[in-house]
């Protein structure tokens, strides 16, 4: 077994509106940072796991994102995979 | 001006506890995930600001981030950043 460590990014479509990115911009507007156009807020997930070679993290991955990490209603995800050690 | 796309990603001290992320692992446990051994949880954040160069792009950044994206506290935060159009 490989261990491996993913990052998963997870984002609102960009169809979907994001009321804590504009949130945020207006804050940055107000603050003086007027040059900020556009936020959007998104998951930054760092998951360890163990696996026999890539291909199978990168399914497992899949899985685990599509059911319970993204709403793929709404959001979309990718992932960096990185071995780490052999156990 | 310069356009400019930050991809920032914000995540816990490694030292500081994340309840939310040992919640997720332990549901992929449960769920029959049990190769998964650590999951953290972080923010990703995509902002879209205008700059007169890339020093100065990265420079508001930090700031941003210091004074309301990241609690240096708890958190710490780096970025990635890409020139998207002149203006």
């Amino acid at each position: 077994m490989q261990t491996y460590q993913a990052e998963i990014y997870v984002t609102l479509r960009p169809s979907v509106l994001d009321p804590a990115g504009t949130a945020v911009q207006s804050s940055l507007n107000q603050m003086g940072y007027d040059t900020v156009s556009q936020v959007r807020i998104g998951k930054y997930i760092q998951v360890t796991l163990a696996a026999a070679n890539d291909e199978q993290a990168r399914q497992q991955l899949d899985r685990i994102c599509d059911q319970l990490l993204a709403n793929p209603v709404i959001e979309t995800y990718r992932f960096d995979l990185n071995a780490v050690a052999t156990v």
